[in-house]
Order: structure tokens, then sequence, then C-alpha cells
């Protein structure tokens, strides 16, 4: 394991700040789904967490250990993303500000509901600007921490906490399936998984379209793609990050990818059968098994559903 | 109150029926709705009930107490809607056995989902065929206890415990807002508030289509309306129900009516903000708040969210 990667106490120190903050999101199961599948899963149902998405466990566990260590201008990141909400609502909780760096064609509705958070959003162009640059100008005139979506310790951390919950509420588990995008997410899951149930094979799940981190795992080193179309919004990277990759090689067994059919077979049977609103990213680790990619037959499994940020008419228009 | 009026303690009895075998429903709150709305809402999402809806209460609740008992033959209803799924899986449960008449133009989804639970499905003529006659006849013949889908003082009491969670939950509540259809839900939840809240305002709200109990509340006896088309299939009844009746006429403070509009309205904005699935029935108690029909600011409202039994292609349909 590489030494900056965050630990299990690191993520229980999370769970901690998080206590009373963040929702404990259910735990759901579906006797259709078992019986489809063979298997017993268990849904852990992040689109219930506070900004409609895991994201937020990351950004307030990163924003309340950054003010509990003394005053803070503010904190800042480039998403147009759940993470830009995260860290909005996260900013607010903790008195401090967040600046969000967001391209000039974000959705509206994505720059308004960051700023209803109380957030500062500054307009960039996707095309010409370097925004790694742009972030690291603005933190440094205006004093400012960055928080990164998923290559921040205190981050992977936070989001390790809905596997400990998941643990603790669905019990032994053979498998545990994850969403993976920049690996914040099965970063911190795969560390809680090795430290409280190593027998637990940890399995991520990217769109096709975006397959860095299979092809990575595939490999053995880090590999970098070109990005196709997805519905998957959320999931579209072109390469693993530098912290989450590691931890990634090392503690997950196996990536696999599906299509965008996939996802939305499993965005219809979630809001059918189970009555939960998932958004593209948010089914992928369903659609994974659904698919057949992954089999569950006889096995206790774990799933991320990760987000639920999709407005109505899109939904309608994905399973039209 | 009608001497046939189930009582808080035939409430309690469900619950304790009911207890580690239906679902404790959540109570979601949300921000976005307090804001727009002025008041502070808990939302007793009946959605994520087993079957979907609340009507599993009822229907178990019957048929437990009628197999506690002693041996029965069986159970039967006429009902193509939510509780002909309740009642099969509740005499599944009871080991025995339900009989459901459905009019052969019943979709096949739901006949599907009937049987799945293990009910036998008879068609019946919805236009030609009584089928109050041919249930008596069913039952008769084959020595079947016949449960109500409303007028039924278990199914009422059992309906009720959806009331008795949520003011547990929620605490003190000055306004509980209740769909209704043919009142077994309203009926169950206004016998808990007038023993345990009795300070606690309690509003029926139904489809402007189907407005029997409104214009029977405003004239003071049972009104009996011609059915207009509406999204809320779960409301369309031309008439209060027998029992019903007189508990709604003594218990319910107001029944206002609700468009379709308003209510696809409610039903989108559950989605986006709540992340919950409703059917339009399931949405209406929440539209005719979100459409001023009943005020609320500065209140403690307790909302019933009574179903989530809508595919996929519909929901698209009515939000597009």
């Amino acid at each position: 394991m590489p030494a900056a990667a965050p630990g299990i106490e690191d993520v229980r120190h999370a769970a901690a700040r998080l206590a009373g903050i963040a929702h404990r999101t259910p735990v759901v199961r579906s006797r259709t789904l078992d019986e489809l599948l063979g298997g017993r899963l268990a849904l852990k149902a992040e689109g219930l967490q506070r900004v409609g998405a895991f994201k937020f466990r990351g950004a307030y566990n990163a924003v309340a250990t950054l003010t509990e260590s003394g005053p803070v201008t503010g904190v800042c990141a480039a998403s147009s993303g759940n993470h830009a909400q995260a860290l909005a609502l996260s900013a607010r909780l903790c008195a401090t500000r967040a600046t969000i760096l967001m391209p000039h064609d974000a959705p509206a509705a994505k720059r308004a509901a960051t700023k209803g958070y109380g957030a500062e959003v500054i307009g960039f162009d996707r095309y010409s600007a370097d925004r790694q640059a742009l972030q690291a100008q603005l933190a440094a005139e205006r004093g400012l921490q960055i928080v990164h979506p998923y290559d921040d310790v205190r981050v992977i951390a936070g989001a390790g906490t809905a596997a400990l919950e998941l643990l603790e509420e669905a019990g032994e588990l053979d498998l545990l399936v994850v969403p993976v995008g920049g690996g914040g997410l099965i970063s911190g899951c795969a560390i809680v998984i090795a430290a409280l149930s190593p027998a637990t094979r940890v399995v991520g799940v990217e769109p096709q379209a975006s397959d860095d981190v299979a092809r990575s795992k595939a490999s053995g080193r880090r590999e970098r793609v070109a990005v196709g179309p997805t519905i998957a919004d959320g999931q579209q990277l072109a390469t693993p990050g530098e912290l989450t990759w590691p931890i990634i090689d090392a503690l997950v067994d196996e990536v696999v990818t599906v299509s965008d059919e996939e996802i939305v077979a499993a965005m219809r049977l979630l809001f059918e059968r189970c009555k939960l609103v998932a958004e593209p990213s948010g089914a992928s680790a369903l659609a994974a098994l659904l698919a057949g990619r992954i089999p569950a037959v006889d096995l206790r499994v774990g799933v991320l559903l990760s987000g639920a940020n999709i407005d109505a008419e899109r939904f309608a228009q994905l399973v039209s």
C-alpha cells in the first residue's frame, strides 16, 4: 500500500465527523433482485445521501478536517458534478466558503444548485483553459484550500464510511460491487474491506466508454484512454487518480465495464422494483451484476448505488 | 363515531401483528420542500412498503386476524390495484390462499404481479358483470373470506399503523395530509390522530375527477359522482365507503381536490429533490400542499405518500 493512502483509522475518524451530519443511508433488499441474480443483495442507497450522492461524505470530511485545525479562508475545487454541490454544502456547514470552478457550458441547474448551497461559481472555458493551473492560481491568490474530488486522502477516507455502514448493517459479504470514476469511492471502500472483511471480493464497474481503470488493472499500470460518449457522466475520466490508482491496484480484485443500455436497464429496475432513483453512474454497479459480468449466485453481495442526481425529463428520455 | 369503526386499540393490535413483517417505512425530510412551503414537512414514504403501497398493512392485518382464529380455506377480493397484490402476499405469508377477481382488461403487469405472489386470478367482464355478486358467489362456493379493500375494520386498523409510526417518528404534528380513495387510509389515520393527537388537523386529498368525498363532506351525506378520467387510478371511486364514510364525516376536518397537472408536478419534485418514486395517487397529498390548497406556513405537516407502483415508461410519459 502506498504510504499516502488513508487507513481504516482515517475512515473511522471520518465516520465520527460525519455522525449526525451525513445521512446514514438505508440498505435496501429486494426479493426480485435476489431471484434474478441468485444471490442475496444489499443495496447501499447513497442517492438518499445529502446532495443526492456519496460525494458529501468525502467533501465534508475534508472540509471538517481543515476547519478543526484552525481558521480557514475557504475551499475550492474544479467540478461541474456532484462534488461541486457536496463541497458547497460542506463549506456552509463548517462555516467557511467554497469557490467552484465550473466550465461555462455546465448545465444551468448544476450551477444554480451549487450557488444555492452558498458557493461562489467561477466559469472557465472547458476547451482553452488549463483547469489545474487555474485552480492553483485561484487557491494561491485567495488563500484557498483545494479539495480534489478524489485524489485526497480525506475525501477517500470519507467515501469509505459508506462501506463501513454497509458492513455494519448487512453483515458478512462475499462480494462488494462499486462504481468507479476517479476511484475515490472504491478506494475508500477497498480500504475498509481489506481491514475488516479481507475475504470479500471488491469489484469495480466502469462505463465501456471510459474504461481507463479496467485497462490499467489489465496492464498493471496507469493507462490513459480517449473517453467516448456515455450517459454515465460521473464516470467519464481518462485515467485513474494518482492517489487512487495504487490503492485500486493493490486492493481491488477486478474492474468490469457496462454499456449505456445495461445502465438504463438497471435504472429502470431500481425505479420499478426498488422504488429508488439512480443517476446513470449510480446504477452502473448493479448494471454489471444484471448483465452477468459479475456472477452473484449463492453470494452475499453489497452494491453501492452512488448517486441519484438526474432530472425527471432526462430519466424519461433514457427509459423511453 | 359509528359502533362498527375500529378504535385505537385495534390499530395497536394491527401494529403488533405487522411488527417484523411490514416495513417500518422511512420518514423523509426535505429542506427544499420546507423552503417551498414555509412549514416543516415529514413525508411517510409508503411507496417503500412491501408491494409498493400502504395497502399491505391493511390486507396483512385482515388475513392474519383470520388465520389466528383458526384454519381458513382462503381469502378473496375484487381488485386490479394495489390491494390485489397486498392480499396475495398477505395470504402467502399467512400460509393460506388468495383468489382475486380482476377485470379481463386489467394490465398484464398487475395480473402477473398478483400471480407472482401466489394468488389465483379469475377474470371477469368489467362492463357486464356484477362484481359484488360474483365475489359473493365465489366466496360462498369455495368457502373463502372476503377482504374488502377499504370497507373492513381490520383493513382500516392496519392502514392506521402508518399514522402511528409517523407520529412516533416525526413527533407532534399540526396537520396531517392523506390521499383519499375508498377512504381506508384516511379513516385509519384519523382514528389514530383523534386518539393520540386531537389538536392535529386531518385533511384528505382527492383528484378533481373523483371528488365524491369532498362533495360528501360539503353536503354532510354520502354523495355519488360520475368519475371522470384521471391519472390517479388508485383514487377513482364514485362514492365513499359505507364503513369509511361515517369515520371521515366525524374525524376528517376537510377534503380538498387536485388536478392531474398538480399531481405530476408533485411526482417530479419527489423524484428530483427527495429521490422518491410516487405513483399519481401516492403524490396527491403533497400535490395539494404544493398547489396551495392547504396552507402549511409555520406548521409541522405530516404527508402520507401512499404508493409507488408505476412503471418507468408511464412515469416518463407523465413528466415529459
